[in-house]
Order: C-alpha cells, then sequence, then structure tokens
C-alpha cells in the first residue's frame, strides 16, 4: 500500500500505479475506459513477457501501421478487422431481439446519396458476370410487412471490386441502388453474384496475416443498410454459403444467420417469366427489423 | 462448438474464433503473443462496450499517434511510457536478485561513443547550475568491489535539456561521461544538480495525459548504464527525492531504490578539502551489479 501511495513503480501493483494517476476531476467515460484499458493491456504484457526486442517490434508495428493510413487507406481499420475487433464493436452495438436479422460491418465501401430506384431495376451497369434476381420481404419481428422500408445495397462486381475502387473503368453507380418497400414490404432487384475479394494486404496487417497463415479475402456478399420509420436502422450483409472463403472471412463478418441461398434458375419456363435472356442466380431473402427500443 | 468449427463469429466466442484462424504452421512465439493479445483486446472490448463513435476516436487516436512517429519522434513509444507498458516490460526483463540495483528505463537520449574521462573529471561543460560531486562504490552482490567497471552517465542540464536536445546551444558531450572504476571499485566525477523536465507532450499522447489530469514531467534523475564482466549490465537512474513530481513521474520510472540523497554542502573545511569554489551539492550512491547468470 504504502508504495502505492507514493506512485512508486512495482512489477505486481504496475497497473495500479498507472490507473491511480487518473485525476479526480478527468471526465468519467474517458477515466473508465482509460482505467480497463490500462488493466488489460498489463494483463497482456504480464502473460507474453515481451523481450525489449519483441517491444519494440510491437512498437514499429503500430507505427508502420500509422504512417500506412491516409485519408484513403485506413490500416487501423483493417487491424482491428482481422483481430475481429470490428466485428465485436458491432455486435456489442447490436443485440437484436429473437428474430430479428442480424448485423455485421459497414466496411469502406459504402457512399451515400446512390440514385433511388424503381423496384425490379437492374444495378448491374457492366455487364459483366452471372445475372442475379434478390427478392424477398422485408418484415417486423411480429412478421408484418414493412411498407416504405428503405434498402440501400451495394455489391462487388464480377471481378471482385466495387465501382468507387475502379473510378473511370466501372460505370458510376454500379452495382449500387436505393429500393422503396410498398405496402406489401416486397423488394426484388436484378444484380451480378458477387465476388470473393481481398482486404488491402500490401501494408504491415497484411504482412502479419501472412506470418498467421491466414488469406487477405472476404467471401462473396451484397452489403445493405436498411432503414424504416420506428424500426432500428440494420446494416448487414448476405453471403454466399458455396464461397470457398465463407468458413474464414478475413474480418469474421460471417454469422450463420446471414447465409443466403445462391440458386442456380435453368428452367426455361423460370427464366422466361422472369425476363431473362439465360440462366440466372436467385436469392430470396427475407430481412427482420427490429423495432425501435 | 459448431459455430467454431465452422469459423462464425458470435458476442460470445468472438476471442476464441480469432485465435482458432492462427494457422499451425506460424511461428510458435508470434502465435503465442497474438492469442493473448487477441484474448485480452476483446476481454477489454466487452468490458468497455465502446460506441461505434468511442471505436472510431480509439482508431483516430493511434493513426494521430503513428502520424507524430518519425526518424526523430517516438509517439508510441511515449504512449507506452505513459501507460507504464515500457517500465513493465524493463521491469519483466531485469528482475534482480535481493540486493542488487534496480534497473529503470533507458530513455531516448542516450549515445553511443562518448569519451571516457579520468576519474573526478566535470562533465558540466555549460557551467550552468548547481555543481555537484557524484561519488560511490560499484559493487557486488558479495559485497566486493568490481574493478574495472564501466560507468556511462547522462543528465539535463540546469535549463532541462539534454546537450543532444540543443544542439549548437549546449557544448558537445555536456553533462556526459564514461568513467572505468579501479581496484577499489569507486567513482567520483562532477556534474549540475539535475532538473526536471517534460517529455513531448505536443502530441497525442500530451493531449490524453492533459485530458487526464496528468502532468508531462519526470523528476530530476541522473541516467547511468554500468557494465561490468561477469555482471548483468544494469540500465537505471537515480533520482532527487526533494523534486516536486518525484511522486508522480510521467513515466513511472522511479522506484523506492533509486531514490538517492541530494546533500547541499555549505561547510568551508568540505569545500576546500573538494577543491569547490563554494557551496555544492554531493550525492553518495553506491550500485550493486548481479552476477551474469
Amino acid at each position: 500500500m504504502h508504495e502505492v501511495d507514493k506512485g512508486y513503480f512495482t512489477e505486481d501493483n504496475s497497473a495500479e500505479v498507472v490507473i491511480s494517476r487518473i485525476a479526480e476531476s478527468t471526465d468519467p467515460r474517458l477515466s473508465e475506459v482509460v482505467a480497463a484499458i490500462t488493466r488489460h493491456m498489463h494483463a497482456a504484457v504480464k502473460e507474453i513477457e515481451p523481450t525489449q526486442e519483441e517491444w519494440f517490434k510491437a512498437i514499429q508495428f503500430l507505427t508502420q501501421t500509422g504512417h500506412k493510413s491516409d485519408d484513403w487507406r485506413q490500416e487501423f481499420i483493417l487491424l482491428s478487422d482481422i483481430f475481429g475487433v470490428s466485428m465485436l464493436v458491432d455486435a456489442i452495438n447490436n443485440r437484436k431481439p429473437s428474430g430479428a436479422s442480424e448485423s455485421t460491418v459497414l466496411g469502406p465501401f459504402h457512399i451515400p446519396d446512390v440514385p433511388e430506384l424503381p423496384m425490379g431495376a437492374n444495378i448491374c451497369l457492366d455487364g459483366k458476370g452471372h445475372p442475379m434476381l434478390i427478392k424477398g420481404r422485408i418484415l417486423s419481428t411480429d412478421g408484418s410487412p414493412i411498407s416504405g422500408a428503405k434498402i440501400d445495397v451495394w455489391q462487388t462486381n464480377d471481378d471482385g471490386f466495387y465501382d468507387v475502387q475502379q473510378k473511370g473503368i466501372q460505370p458510376e453507380f454500379n452495382l449500387r441502388g436505393v429500393f422503396r418497400t410498398g405496402d406489401d414490404g416486397a423488394y426484388h432487384f436484378w444484380g451480378a453474384k458477387p465476388r470473393f475479394y481481398p482486404i488491402p494486404d500490401d501494408g504491415p496487417v497484411g504482412k502479419l496475416l501472412g506470418a498467421l497463415g491466414r488469406h487477405p479475402n472476404r467471401p462473396a456478399h451484397l452489403h445493405y443498410i436498411l432503414e424504416a420509420d420506428g424500426f432500428e436502422t440494420l446494416v448487414t450483409h448476405i453471403f454466399d454459403p458455396d464461397d470457398e472463403y465463407i468458413n474464414s472471412d478475413a474480418v469474421f463478418g460471417v454469422k450463420e444467420s446471414l447465409l443466403a441461398k445462391f440458386d442456380l434458375i435453368e428452367d426455361s419456363e423460370r427464366i422466361k417469366e422472369e425476363g431473362a435472356e439465360g440462366p440466372f442466380y436467385e436469392v430470396v431473402h427475407n430481412f427482420v427489423l427490429a423495432p425501435e427500443k
């Protein structure tokens, strides 16, 4: 006790000494957060017992991660992603009532102000890949359809890139759209079967992934933001369960409930009925929104 | 179990899922370190329950800390310092047998190849501050004097700066020296009473210190590296116990055993005997080196 009172450091009381220095006037939330980080960080160091060289390697890694980050590249978010921290923060902030669709990470490729399209529109503007019909309903947890729900969807093209990654190559707003449900809560639109793609792996985070024997790929998915008056906004994906990386998403975004079914439709009657030019993939997926608290 | 096997993420099993992705071929030490960091990081996030905004503030803080770091400034080391992590790593790597002098952090101001001086030399080349006589013996844990021990010492001048921080203002090698003990293990040299000084606080780490109600100052001290054949090298400080910041070192470097005594000598006999021009400070401090394992 004597030593803690004086603020002198020992290996045993290290975290307590650091925490004891937080002034009482400190913002209570900051104080709580810094105390928790200090306790867990000291516990990790005591467990790991890094050598001075290992400690310095960690310092260098963090420095390189900072240097790789700029207005266009956020390497610390990638670091958070590959450690599952982004998904954990998402999970903590989006606990859903039973029966509601689950959330997953937003990712860096959403853009605002995408034009609203009529139901049934084709968002695949580059004509690449396998045509895909996506349809279903937006429902409340009590099973009733939600009218006027806004569906904001975006996905990669068949080369595994979002339009914003290939400005001048892909058409503007390629594979993005905003739709609004009618009274039946139903939606349908055409896209292209999405493809897996790697997160940027030419920086320190990619190097770490490699050293851990992990690949940088995200399994094929569509992104959604679903909004409706009186309901919690849902940020989520749906995934292709047959993607080769479905069990090893580099950023841990996959949840069992987010697996959709991508059915290849080859039946000529159905092809004709949907006005398609040939075989297409069909994804039927309902989303269930939680009522606003 | 089923979900962990498939690698799907839930709030409960988050750390386990991330750890399960580390390939078996991974370097065992890297695997161990990453698993420990993952476990402690997820535990911290679960305790803190950050909002998305708080998480992003943390991302921005780390990014700014990286951007502030360059060849001359290491803001991540400062961050490690003010969280007591640098001291903890030092403590873990320098557990000393009973009776041996304790270590503390090296700090960023050591330079190699400082000229060796004859015992009794005055390392205060700018003539500023209060003259100070430092003397004592370098001993083994069995009490016997260590012959040929190399004493590498450095300290601030009376303005609170190291020579390397004021190139062109302070003389080269001001308040630095290397001495070597004779058979009696004794040392003595002249310096100037050191002063407290702030760690660099114009970056994100300084801002955090301010938000926590903490000052950036280190209490007055002298730095030492002590080396002798057959003994563990000791990196340490001695501190002025009367410094106003002695109980609140910004980097937690103070240990009770590192407190020296800085006595003001005003007795004219002693002044004459030591060849001083007036009153001076005297610090008598023995260092005890641990035998090499």
